[in-house]
Protein backbone atom coordinates (compact mmCIF):
# COMPACT_ATOMS: atom_id res chain seq x y z
CA UNK A 1 0.00 0.00 0.00
CA UNK A 2 0.92 3.82 -0.63
CA UNK A 3 0.58 6.85 1.65
CA UNK A 4 -1.38 9.14 -0.58
CA UNK A 5 -3.15 12.58 -0.36
CA UNK A 6 -6.50 13.42 -1.49
CA UNK A 7 -6.31 16.30 -3.67
CA UNK A 8 -9.47 16.32 -6.08
CA UNK A 9 -12.74 14.27 -7.13
CA UNK A 10 -13.87 13.25 -10.97
CA UNK A 11 -16.98 14.42 -12.22
CA UNK A 12 -18.24 12.07 -15.04
CA UNK A 13 -21.37 11.58 -16.92
CA UNK A 14 -19.82 8.81 -18.99
CA UNK A 15 -19.21 5.59 -17.33
CA UNK A 16 -19.37 2.08 -16.84
CA UNK A 17 -22.49 1.19 -14.41
CA UNK A 18 -20.33 -0.17 -12.24
CA UNK A 19 -18.59 2.81 -11.70
CA UNK A 20 -22.00 4.85 -10.75
CA UNK A 21 -22.24 4.55 -7.59
CA UNK A 22 -18.85 5.07 -6.32
CA UNK A 23 -16.80 8.69 -5.67
CA UNK A 24 -13.80 8.72 -7.54
CA UNK A 25 -10.90 11.16 -5.80
CA UNK A 26 -7.57 12.41 -7.20
CA UNK A 27 -4.79 10.97 -5.09
CA UNK A 28 -1.52 12.63 -5.01
CA UNK A 29 1.20 9.43 -3.88
CA UNK A 30 3.82 10.83 -1.26
CA UNK A 31 7.22 9.84 -0.98
CA UNK A 32 9.46 8.52 2.12
CA UNK A 33 9.65 12.20 3.02
CA UNK A 34 5.56 12.65 3.11
CA UNK A 35 6.28 14.89 -0.06
CA UNK A 36 4.19 14.92 -3.31
CA UNK A 37 5.95 12.40 -5.27
CA UNK A 38 4.61 14.20 -8.72
CA UNK A 39 2.64 10.80 -8.96
CA UNK A 40 -1.35 10.97 -9.17
CA UNK A 41 -3.88 7.95 -8.82
CA UNK A 42 -7.78 8.05 -9.59
CA UNK A 43 -9.00 6.04 -6.19
CA UNK A 44 -12.46 4.48 -5.74
CA UNK A 45 -13.20 5.79 -1.71
CA UNK A 46 -14.21 3.15 0.57
CA UNK A 47 -14.27 4.11 3.49
CA UNK A 48 -15.44 8.36 4.04
CA UNK A 49 -13.01 10.74 2.53
CA UNK A 50 -12.30 14.62 1.97
CA UNK A 51 -10.03 17.06 0.69
CA UNK A 52 -6.26 17.16 2.33
CA UNK A 53 -6.68 13.73 4.22
CA UNK A 54 -4.16 11.34 4.35
CA UNK A 55 -4.88 7.96 3.29
CA UNK A 56 -3.71 4.72 2.51
CA UNK A 57 -4.63 3.51 -1.38
CA UNK A 58 -4.19 -0.24 -2.31
CA UNK A 59 -3.64 -1.59 -5.91
CA UNK A 60 -4.58 -4.31 -7.89
CA UNK A 61 -6.34 -7.20 -7.26
CA UNK A 62 -6.34 -6.39 -3.85
CA UNK A 63 -8.44 -2.90 -4.83
CA UNK A 64 -11.57 -5.27 -5.48
CA UNK A 65 -11.21 -7.27 -1.86
CA UNK A 66 -13.63 -4.55 0.08
CA UNK A 67 -17.39 -4.84 0.10
CA UNK A 68 -17.80 -1.15 -1.95
CA UNK A 69 -15.15 -2.49 -4.46
CA UNK A 70 -15.74 -6.33 -5.20
CA UNK A 71 -17.95 -5.73 -8.56
CA UNK A 72 -16.03 -2.45 -9.62
CA UNK A 73 -13.25 -2.34 -12.06
CA UNK A 74 -11.19 -0.60 -10.03
CA UNK A 75 -7.09 -1.13 -10.14
CA UNK A 76 -6.79 1.62 -6.80
CA UNK A 77 -9.34 1.84 -3.75
CA UNK A 78 -8.79 4.02 -0.78
CA UNK A 79 -9.13 1.55 1.97
CA UNK A 80 -8.04 3.71 5.59
CA UNK A 81 -7.33 7.50 6.77
CA UNK A 82 -3.51 7.58 7.91
CA UNK A 83 -3.97 9.02 11.74
CA UNK A 84 -0.25 9.01 12.35
CA UNK A 85 3.30 7.33 12.08
CA UNK A 86 6.15 5.54 14.44
CA UNK A 87 8.88 4.40 14.72
CA UNK A 88 12.53 5.02 13.41
CA UNK A 89 11.96 7.13 10.35
CA UNK B 1 -6.72 4.45 -12.55
CA UNK B 2 -5.03 6.98 -14.91
CA UNK B 3 -5.96 10.04 -16.75
CA UNK B 4 -5.39 10.01 -20.36
CA UNK B 5 -5.90 11.30 -24.15
CA UNK B 6 -7.46 9.25 -26.66
CA UNK B 7 -4.81 10.17 -29.81
CA UNK B 8 -5.36 6.91 -32.26
CA UNK B 9 -6.39 3.84 -32.49
CA UNK B 10 -4.93 0.20 -33.79
CA UNK B 11 -5.69 -1.15 -37.10
CA UNK B 12 -5.24 -4.99 -36.72
CA UNK B 13 -5.75 -8.29 -39.17
CA UNK B 14 -4.06 -10.77 -37.34
CA UNK B 15 -5.11 -11.12 -33.85
CA UNK B 16 -6.50 -13.53 -31.31
CA UNK B 17 -10.11 -14.10 -31.79
CA UNK B 18 -11.05 -12.68 -28.32
CA UNK B 19 -9.69 -9.38 -29.99
CA UNK B 20 -11.52 -8.93 -32.72
CA UNK B 21 -15.02 -7.43 -31.65
CA UNK B 22 -13.43 -4.75 -29.89
CA UNK B 23 -11.58 -1.23 -30.38
CA UNK B 24 -8.52 -0.58 -29.25
CA UNK B 25 -7.38 2.87 -29.16
CA UNK B 26 -3.72 4.71 -28.48
CA UNK B 27 -4.43 6.81 -24.95
CA UNK B 28 -1.83 9.46 -23.85
CA UNK B 29 -1.36 8.99 -19.42
CA UNK B 30 -1.25 12.07 -18.28
CA UNK B 31 0.45 13.80 -15.31
CA UNK B 32 -0.57 15.56 -12.08
CA UNK B 33 -0.54 18.87 -14.12
CA UNK B 34 -2.89 17.22 -17.23
CA UNK B 35 0.22 17.34 -19.61
CA UNK B 36 1.52 13.94 -21.80
CA UNK B 37 3.26 12.00 -19.06
CA UNK B 38 5.20 10.40 -22.22
CA UNK B 39 3.38 6.83 -21.54
CA UNK B 40 1.29 6.03 -24.09
CA UNK B 41 -0.85 2.32 -23.54
CA UNK B 42 -3.03 0.36 -26.03
CA UNK B 43 -6.52 0.26 -24.81
CA UNK B 44 -10.01 -1.69 -25.25
CA UNK B 45 -12.55 0.95 -25.36
CA UNK B 46 -16.00 -0.10 -23.41
CA UNK B 47 -17.63 3.14 -23.46
CA UNK B 48 -17.55 4.64 -26.97
CA UNK B 49 -14.77 7.12 -27.26
CA UNK B 50 -13.43 9.43 -29.73
CA UNK B 51 -10.24 11.24 -30.64
CA UNK B 52 -9.13 13.80 -28.28
CA UNK B 53 -11.52 12.79 -25.15
CA UNK B 54 -10.10 12.93 -21.48
CA UNK B 55 -10.70 9.27 -20.15
CA UNK B 56 -10.21 7.22 -17.29
CA UNK B 57 -8.54 3.49 -17.92
CA UNK B 58 -7.80 0.52 -15.25
CA UNK B 59 -5.06 -2.07 -15.51
CA UNK B 60 -4.69 -5.19 -14.05
CA UNK B 61 -7.29 -7.63 -13.66
CA UNK B 62 -9.47 -4.70 -13.21
CA UNK B 63 -9.23 -4.10 -17.17
CA UNK B 64 -11.25 -7.27 -17.40
CA UNK B 65 -14.23 -6.70 -15.05
CA UNK B 66 -16.79 -5.41 -17.54
CA UNK B 67 -19.40 -6.33 -19.69
CA UNK B 68 -17.35 -5.85 -22.73
CA UNK B 69 -14.02 -7.12 -21.48
CA UNK B 70 -14.93 -10.22 -19.31
CA UNK B 71 -13.72 -12.90 -22.14
CA UNK B 72 -10.82 -10.37 -23.57
CA UNK B 73 -6.92 -10.67 -22.79
CA UNK B 74 -6.55 -6.91 -22.29
CA UNK B 75 -4.51 -5.42 -19.62
CA UNK B 76 -6.38 -1.93 -19.46
CA UNK B 77 -9.32 -0.94 -20.43
CA UNK B 78 -11.24 2.90 -20.57
CA UNK B 79 -14.00 3.18 -18.36
CA UNK B 80 -14.90 6.58 -18.19
CA UNK B 81 -15.09 9.51 -19.82
CA UNK B 82 -13.84 12.76 -17.98
CA UNK B 83 -16.18 16.09 -17.29
CA UNK B 84 -14.51 17.68 -14.72
CA UNK B 85 -12.26 17.65 -11.89
CA UNK B 86 -13.23 19.52 -8.51
CA UNK B 87 -11.06 20.27 -5.12
CA UNK B 88 -7.82 21.57 -4.32
CA UNK B 89 -5.82 20.70 -7.07
CA UNK C 1 -1.01 -3.16 -24.00
CA UNK C 2 1.73 -1.98 -25.29
CA UNK C 3 3.31 -2.23 -28.74
CA UNK C 4 6.77 -3.95 -29.41
CA UNK C 5 8.92 -5.36 -32.53
CA UNK C 6 9.95 -8.74 -32.40
CA UNK C 7 13.62 -8.80 -32.04
CA UNK C 8 14.97 -12.65 -31.69
CA UNK C 9 13.96 -16.19 -29.97
CA UNK C 10 15.06 -18.03 -26.88
CA UNK C 11 16.58 -21.15 -27.11
CA UNK C 12 15.86 -22.78 -23.70
CA UNK C 13 16.49 -27.17 -22.54
CA UNK C 14 15.83 -26.68 -18.68
CA UNK C 15 12.18 -25.23 -18.58
CA UNK C 16 8.92 -26.16 -16.36
CA UNK C 17 6.83 -28.39 -18.91
CA UNK C 18 4.53 -25.72 -19.05
CA UNK C 19 7.06 -23.79 -21.25
CA UNK C 20 7.56 -26.13 -23.72
CA UNK C 21 5.14 -26.04 -26.21
CA UNK C 22 5.22 -22.43 -26.96
CA UNK C 23 7.66 -20.34 -28.87
CA UNK C 24 9.04 -17.71 -26.85
CA UNK C 25 10.19 -13.77 -28.50
CA UNK C 26 12.21 -11.16 -27.09
CA UNK C 27 10.51 -7.71 -28.45
CA UNK C 28 11.52 -4.52 -27.46
CA UNK C 29 8.93 -2.08 -26.35
CA UNK C 30 8.37 1.01 -28.42
CA UNK C 31 7.71 4.67 -26.81
CA UNK C 32 4.93 7.14 -28.13
CA UNK C 33 7.39 8.18 -31.29
CA UNK C 34 7.58 3.94 -32.05
CA UNK C 35 11.18 3.86 -30.73
CA UNK C 36 12.51 1.35 -29.02
CA UNK C 37 12.55 2.34 -25.39
CA UNK C 38 15.09 0.43 -23.96
CA UNK C 39 12.68 -1.94 -22.64
CA UNK C 40 12.58 -4.92 -23.75
CA UNK C 41 10.37 -7.93 -22.43
CA UNK C 42 10.14 -12.09 -23.33
CA UNK C 43 6.80 -12.87 -24.45
CA UNK C 44 4.61 -15.88 -25.64
CA UNK C 45 3.65 -15.68 -28.97
CA UNK C 46 -0.52 -17.15 -29.77
CA UNK C 47 -0.85 -15.86 -33.41
CA UNK C 48 2.36 -16.54 -35.33
CA UNK C 49 4.73 -13.75 -35.33
CA UNK C 50 7.94 -13.42 -37.05
CA UNK C 51 11.29 -11.10 -36.40
CA UNK C 52 10.98 -7.57 -37.28
CA UNK C 53 7.10 -7.47 -36.45
CA UNK C 54 5.22 -4.91 -35.05
CA UNK C 55 3.10 -6.45 -32.70
CA UNK C 56 0.75 -5.77 -29.04
CA UNK C 57 1.72 -7.50 -25.85
CA UNK C 58 -0.74 -7.87 -22.97
CA UNK C 59 0.76 -8.45 -19.57
CA UNK C 60 -0.33 -9.85 -15.78
CA UNK C 61 -3.60 -12.12 -15.27
CA UNK C 62 -4.46 -10.76 -19.11
CA UNK C 63 -1.60 -12.60 -20.85
CA UNK C 64 -3.27 -16.03 -19.49
CA UNK C 65 -6.21 -15.73 -21.30
CA UNK C 66 -5.81 -16.79 -24.56
CA UNK C 67 -6.06 -20.49 -25.59
CA UNK C 68 -2.43 -20.90 -26.36
CA UNK C 69 -1.53 -19.54 -22.55
CA UNK C 70 -4.25 -20.49 -20.31
CA UNK C 71 -2.41 -23.14 -18.51
CA UNK C 72 1.67 -21.06 -18.94
CA UNK C 73 2.81 -19.07 -15.90
CA UNK C 74 3.77 -15.76 -18.58
CA UNK C 75 2.97 -12.69 -17.71
CA UNK C 76 3.59 -11.18 -21.39
CA UNK C 77 1.99 -12.46 -24.65
CA UNK C 78 1.67 -11.48 -27.91
CA UNK C 79 -1.75 -11.28 -29.23
CA UNK C 80 -2.07 -9.37 -32.22
CA UNK C 81 0.03 -8.25 -34.59
CA UNK C 82 0.19 -4.15 -35.50
CA UNK C 83 -0.58 -3.30 -39.43
CA UNK C 84 -1.38 0.36 -39.16
CA UNK C 85 -2.36 3.71 -36.75
CA UNK C 86 -5.53 6.03 -36.71
CA UNK C 87 -5.58 9.12 -35.77
CA UNK C 88 -4.37 12.29 -34.04
CA UNK C 89 -1.40 11.37 -33.24
CA UNK D 1 9.75 -10.57 -3.44
CA UNK D 2 11.77 -7.47 -2.41
CA UNK D 3 14.26 -7.04 0.32
CA UNK D 4 13.12 -4.20 2.67
CA UNK D 5 13.76 -2.53 5.82
CA UNK D 6 11.18 -2.26 8.94
CA UNK D 7 11.02 1.57 9.65
CA UNK D 8 7.48 2.25 10.78
CA UNK D 9 4.18 1.58 11.73
CA UNK D 10 0.86 3.50 11.09
CA UNK D 11 -1.78 4.57 12.93
CA UNK D 12 -4.96 4.39 11.97
CA UNK D 13 -9.01 4.94 13.23
CA UNK D 14 -10.75 4.95 10.03
CA UNK D 15 -10.12 2.13 8.09
CA UNK D 16 -12.05 -0.96 6.54
CA UNK D 17 -12.92 -3.36 9.06
CA UNK D 18 -10.57 -6.46 7.34
CA UNK D 19 -7.49 -4.24 8.12
CA UNK D 20 -8.24 -3.56 11.75
CA UNK D 21 -6.92 -7.19 13.01
CA UNK D 22 -3.54 -6.54 10.99
CA UNK D 23 -0.45 -4.70 11.58
CA UNK D 24 0.82 -2.38 9.12
CA UNK D 25 4.47 -1.39 9.07
CA UNK D 26 6.74 1.11 6.88
CA UNK D 27 9.17 -0.62 4.92
CA UNK D 28 12.26 0.94 3.13
CA UNK D 29 12.94 -1.12 -0.49
CA UNK D 30 16.30 -1.98 -0.60
CA UNK D 31 18.75 -2.08 -3.33
CA UNK D 32 21.15 -4.55 -5.15
CA UNK D 33 23.47 -3.12 -2.20
CA UNK D 34 21.35 -3.17 0.38
CA UNK D 35 20.89 0.36 0.50
CA UNK D 36 17.83 2.60 0.44
CA UNK D 37 16.55 2.78 -2.65
CA UNK D 38 13.99 5.42 -1.97
CA UNK D 39 11.02 3.63 -2.07
CA UNK D 40 8.58 3.13 0.53
CA UNK D 41 5.69 0.42 1.01
CA UNK D 42 3.25 -0.05 3.86
CA UNK D 43 3.05 -3.85 4.28
CA UNK D 44 1.50 -6.13 6.55
CA UNK D 45 3.49 -8.01 8.80
CA UNK D 46 2.63 -12.02 8.81
CA UNK D 47 5.45 -13.18 10.88
CA UNK D 48 5.98 -10.58 13.54
CA UNK D 49 8.59 -7.82 12.93
CA UNK D 50 9.94 -5.25 14.68
CA UNK D 51 11.86 -2.16 13.28
CA UNK D 52 15.23 -2.57 11.41
CA UNK D 53 14.46 -6.06 10.69
CA UNK D 54 15.16 -7.08 6.91
CA UNK D 55 12.70 -8.94 5.48
CA UNK D 56 11.04 -10.25 2.39
CA UNK D 57 8.06 -8.72 1.02
CA UNK D 58 6.01 -10.25 -1.75
CA UNK D 59 3.51 -8.13 -3.74
CA UNK D 60 0.33 -8.13 -5.79
CA UNK D 61 -2.09 -11.35 -5.51
CA UNK D 62 0.64 -12.77 -3.83
CA UNK D 63 0.32 -10.77 -0.82
CA UNK D 64 -2.84 -12.31 -0.08
CA UNK D 65 -2.22 -16.00 -0.02
CA UNK D 66 -1.02 -16.45 3.58
CA UNK D 67 -2.79 -17.37 6.28
CA UNK D 68 -3.45 -14.21 7.85
CA UNK D 69 -3.82 -11.88 4.53
CA UNK D 70 -6.18 -13.98 2.33
CA UNK D 71 -9.68 -11.79 3.32
CA UNK D 72 -7.42 -8.74 3.19
CA UNK D 73 -7.06 -6.29 0.53
CA UNK D 74 -3.45 -5.51 0.80
CA UNK D 75 -0.92 -5.01 -2.21
CA UNK D 76 2.12 -6.06 -0.01
CA UNK D 77 3.21 -8.32 2.65
CA UNK D 78 5.90 -9.05 5.23
CA UNK D 79 6.60 -13.05 4.31
CA UNK D 80 9.55 -13.46 6.04
CA UNK D 81 12.79 -12.62 7.54
CA UNK D 82 16.09 -12.19 6.25
CA UNK D 83 18.76 -13.46 8.32
CA UNK D 84 21.34 -13.73 5.66
CA UNK D 85 22.94 -13.96 2.03
CA UNK D 86 25.09 -16.47 0.07
CA UNK D 87 26.75 -16.29 -3.02
CA UNK D 88 28.47 -14.45 -6.23
CA UNK D 89 26.69 -10.86 -4.77
CA UNK E 1 9.19 -12.48 -18.63
CA UNK E 2 12.84 -11.19 -17.60
CA UNK E 3 15.90 -12.46 -18.78
CA UNK E 4 17.68 -12.29 -14.82
CA UNK E 5 20.86 -13.60 -14.04
CA UNK E 6 21.61 -15.45 -10.42
CA UNK E 7 23.63 -14.07 -8.30
CA UNK E 8 23.07 -15.17 -4.93
CA UNK E 9 20.47 -17.00 -1.88
CA UNK E 10 18.86 -16.12 0.95
CA UNK E 11 19.13 -17.59 4.44
CA UNK E 12 15.99 -17.18 6.63
CA UNK E 13 14.89 -18.74 9.49
CA UNK E 14 11.85 -16.90 10.42
CA UNK E 15 9.05 -17.29 7.39
CA UNK E 16 5.65 -18.53 6.47
CA UNK E 17 5.31 -21.81 6.36
CA UNK E 18 4.55 -22.12 2.88
CA UNK E 19 8.06 -20.54 2.06
CA UNK E 20 9.78 -23.07 4.22
CA UNK E 21 9.80 -25.82 1.20
CA UNK E 22 11.82 -23.72 -1.74
CA UNK E 23 14.99 -22.38 -2.58
CA UNK E 24 15.03 -18.58 -2.51
CA UNK E 25 17.90 -16.86 -5.34
CA UNK E 26 18.47 -13.12 -5.62
CA UNK E 27 18.81 -12.60 -9.54
CA UNK E 28 19.64 -9.38 -11.15
CA UNK E 29 17.31 -8.14 -13.72
CA UNK E 30 19.53 -7.99 -17.37
CA UNK E 31 18.63 -5.27 -19.86
CA UNK E 32 18.37 -4.98 -23.44
CA UNK E 33 22.33 -5.32 -23.62
CA UNK E 34 22.40 -8.32 -21.64
CA UNK E 35 24.15 -6.19 -18.81
CA UNK E 36 22.77 -5.60 -15.34
CA UNK E 37 20.12 -2.64 -15.21
CA UNK E 38 20.59 -2.83 -11.65
CA UNK E 39 17.44 -4.28 -10.73
CA UNK E 40 17.53 -7.29 -8.44
CA UNK E 41 14.40 -9.76 -7.61
CA UNK E 42 14.05 -12.50 -4.82
CA UNK E 43 12.68 -15.84 -7.17
CA UNK E 44 11.72 -19.16 -6.11
CA UNK E 45 13.46 -21.80 -8.02
CA UNK E 46 11.42 -24.31 -9.93
CA UNK E 47 13.88 -25.68 -12.17
CA UNK E 48 17.19 -26.25 -10.51
CA UNK E 49 19.41 -23.35 -11.19
CA UNK E 50 22.84 -22.19 -9.72
CA UNK E 51 24.71 -18.98 -9.60
CA UNK E 52 25.66 -17.31 -12.71
CA UNK E 53 23.10 -19.47 -14.72
CA UNK E 54 21.06 -17.11 -16.92
CA UNK E 55 17.38 -17.27 -16.01
CA UNK E 56 13.75 -16.42 -17.41
CA UNK E 57 11.76 -15.08 -14.15
CA UNK E 58 8.15 -14.47 -14.89
CA UNK E 59 5.98 -11.92 -12.22
CA UNK E 60 2.61 -12.11 -10.68
CA UNK E 61 -0.43 -14.22 -10.81
CA UNK E 62 2.23 -16.61 -13.21
CA UNK E 63 4.39 -16.84 -10.86
CA UNK E 64 2.10 -18.63 -9.09
CA UNK E 65 1.20 -21.23 -12.01
CA UNK E 66 3.69 -23.72 -11.26
CA UNK E 67 3.47 -27.44 -10.21
CA UNK E 68 6.25 -25.85 -6.77
CA UNK E 69 4.98 -22.19 -6.25
CA UNK E 70 1.23 -22.90 -6.69
CA UNK E 71 0.89 -22.72 -2.63
CA UNK E 72 3.73 -20.16 -2.05
CA UNK E 73 2.96 -16.10 -2.41
CA UNK E 74 5.95 -15.24 -4.73
CA UNK E 75 5.57 -12.58 -6.88
CA UNK E 76 8.48 -13.76 -9.07
CA UNK E 77 9.57 -17.48 -9.93
CA UNK E 78 12.31 -18.90 -12.15
CA UNK E 79 10.72 -21.26 -15.01
CA UNK E 80 13.58 -21.00 -17.55
CA UNK E 81 17.21 -21.58 -17.88
CA UNK E 82 18.15 -19.76 -21.00
CA UNK E 83 20.61 -21.55 -23.14
CA UNK E 84 20.68 -19.12 -26.20
CA UNK E 85 19.30 -16.47 -28.16
CA UNK E 86 18.77 -16.42 -31.80
CA UNK E 87 17.38 -13.26 -33.94
CA UNK E 88 17.91 -9.35 -35.07
CA UNK E 89 19.05 -8.56 -31.64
Amino acid sequence: MDIAKVVGSITSVSKIEQLKPVKLFVVHVLDGDFQNSGKYIVAVDTIGVGYGDLVLITTGSAAKMTEITKEIPTDTSIVARMDGLEGEK
